[in-house]
């Protein structure tokens, strides 16, 4: 007998149809005789119905009253799930992040988890009876709600599997595990069936949106195996799991491309070192993730030049950041798209470097940066040609599906 | 400077326009030096979309998730006017039952107010900001969410002004006040500009929706004046307060319908004191008001006949209760309006029952039932008469606009 966390995503639980198809996959499993603890998101469609009723009330929303209107749709979707599993009488009771409670700290519209107690679950558990948790959602000091971000029910689901010592998190999503590329750009695009934390966090980190990536940290830290599932077809879906462990071991994992990149250039007059460091300071203070950073003296000698990388939704934060900080003089960058190559192969087999860069070239595709780290290797391009470069790279890595390409795969 | 609970049901809050329309009246008191307290319904609309969900979901749904998916309507709005509010430049912060607390019983979808601890909102209150609580929600033992009923967003405003100690409780609606019948039903009725508690009370019991019976009968025992206002338009409404003290008090104050009365009628066999003390005893256990009970010996002499009314969606209830009775033989009819006359001037001045019957004989209108209190007269109609005898009625007591009929008002 296991303990599984099952996690269904909006698409999962998008209307009632889908919401008893949620409830007949937990069902299944406890009829095996598993304990399951299931975490939901807020129907499709809602959470983005809710930001926009947001925008259209103030262009300057606090977040503090952000987070209460947006932790509204999980609790719908929660009540529902204990409904639809109690007409297949199963027993089952909802919780809300404030119910748990959930703890987190202060960092409303992405929070981060403190603490999560077990002793209400656990006594749901123990009477046989299932607890759906409403994702997304915790309670930060003087008891205020505040949320994960998007994709946050995620957080929710690798969290509890980690306080309950779950033996596995299933996350039903609507698409049927991690591919090689995104599909809708590269139709050659293969499924994995397993994958490793590592290479997993850097594609969620990249803008592969199937997983959050602080999901995968979480998962990564407490090595609490995942799989991705679709709600809606019968598959193996896609395993995330310890490097080490896994059976088919990829050199390359996927090509993932983020247009959601910005670059922000400016001019830095003296002491470089000390204005970046109070800079970044900044930034990260804001949870602003910084990538692609370049440096360089300007040719008359009396100035550096620098720019990153930032995504689009931190702009607007970053830019107060700048004028707080008395720059005035940046420009702004949209029109980029970073183009990533995830792999444990990288770390060891330096020719696969190079195939992006002579693949690019072919193309006449030129980079504005680049960024490496073990496992991945970035560059930024013009967003024109995002869908080409992607495709190229693919089928250059002999990721298509219908390619042999051996001397990309190792047999652990 | 007084202390004002405003309080914005569905309609008034219906959307982004509106709320921010509901955001200006806040801030015209506020401006004007007052201290507010705002209570927030769901969206017009989105508790009836949450119950077809419920009902889609399953047919016997369990009242506690039910309260858990109902009290999400609410958040919503809450969250959304406070930053309607912040965009004016007022200082606003949500409140959720749950973070006051707002302690109820356990009757889950139409729980009572236990306790509300002021020591949170007076807080925000002495910080010159403006509470925003989400009506219709409390919370009962255990933690777990309650809602108070259809219109409960009006009971949680005047309990919140009993505990305030509110100079006063408007409650802003999409009617410009009460009137003396339905004006979709009489075209002639009239707004009253003032009305006493035990009027309200009746015709909220009676079938008026403008208003929660039970929000009468807190502002009735903790005299708190209520005003119903219209959000969309400026005009005085009405006043709810004490028969006393109102200047222009009429008579009869209106004539209401309620079609969602049902009859049920049954046999008793033995001991019928006994049965229906039993049966009663059970109907009130489960919050099921019963109204018109009739009882006669049968002819043979060995049974009695009762019948009684109840609301339409007691029914379900109702009848699992005549079964684990061992009742198993009632007939239910569901064709049938209770029309009502209320004023205070009924319990002295006996002609004015009498215009009743003589009103409905003139239209051949067959009477089922009558009840009575101090302050109204009731009978029991075929459906199919509900308009002709609201509309006879109104102007047999000359509640018509365009009929002087002094005799009908007295002046204190």
């Amino acid at each position: 007998m296991a303990l599984i966390v099952q996690k269904f995503g909006g698409t999962s639980v998008a209307g009632i149809p889908q919401i008893q198809n949620a409830a007949r996959r937990i069902a299944y499993e406890c009829k095996r005789g598993h304990k399951v603890v299931a975490v939901v998101s807020a129907m499709a469609g809602m959470t983005d119905q809710l930001l926009n009723y947001i925008q259209a009330t103030t262009p300057t929303p606090n977040p503090q009253e952000i987070d209460v209107v947006l932790a509204s749709g999980e609790q719908v979707t929660c009540g529902l799930l204990a409904l639809a599993l109690q007409n297949f009488n199963i027993s089952a009771r909802s919780y809300l992040a404030w119910q748990i409670p959930l703890e987190t700290d202060d960092t409303y519209t992405k929070a981060r988890v403190k603490e999560i107690p077990t002793h209400a679950i656990e006594k749901t558990l123990n009477s046989n009876s299932v607890p759906i948790i409403a994702g997304f959602q915790g309670i930060g000091s003087e008891k205020r709600l505040t949320t994960f971000g998007r994709g946050g029910s995620d957080v929710t689901a690798v969290a509890l599997a980690a306080v309950l010592k779950a033996d596995r998190c299933d996350l039903y999503k609507d698409v049927s595990g991690i591919y090689t590329a995104d599909p809708r750009i590269v139709e050659q695009a293969r499924k994995l069936d397993q994958v490793g934390y590592k290479s997993m966090l850097e594609l969620a980190s990249l803008g592969s949106k199937v997983i959050q990536h602080r999901a995968v940290e979480l998962a990564m830290g407490y090595k609490i195996p995942l799989r991705i599932f679709s709600s809606f077809e019968e598959s193996i879906g896609t395993q995330i799991m310890d490097e080490e462990q896994m059976i088919e071991r990829p050199l390359i994992s996927g090509i993932v491309a983020n247009k959601q990149e910005v670059r922000i250039s400016l001019e830095i007059p003296l002491e470089p070192a000390k204005t970046m460091a109070l800079l970044f300071d900044s930034l990260a203070e804001a949870h602003i993730g910084v990538d692609m950073i370049q440096h360089a003296k300007i040719s008359d000698g009396h100035a550096f030049s620098l720019s990153f990388t930032i995504n689009q939704s931190d702009l607007q934060t970053c830019v107060q950041i700048l004028r707080d900080k008395n720059i005035i003089t940046y420009s702004v960058d949209e029109k980029l798209t970073k183009i990533s190559v995830v792999g444990v192969g990288l770390r060891s087999h330096s020719h696969l470097t190079s195939i992006l860069f002579q693949t690019l070239a072919t193309k006449n595709i030129e980079l504005f940066g680049i960024s490496t780290s073990e496992i991945r290797i970035s560059v930024l391009i013009d967003q024109d040609f995002t869908e080409l470069a992607v495709r190229t790279l693919h089928h250059a890595y002999g990721l298509d599906h219908n390619v042999s390409t051996p001397h990309l795969y190792a047999i652990a």
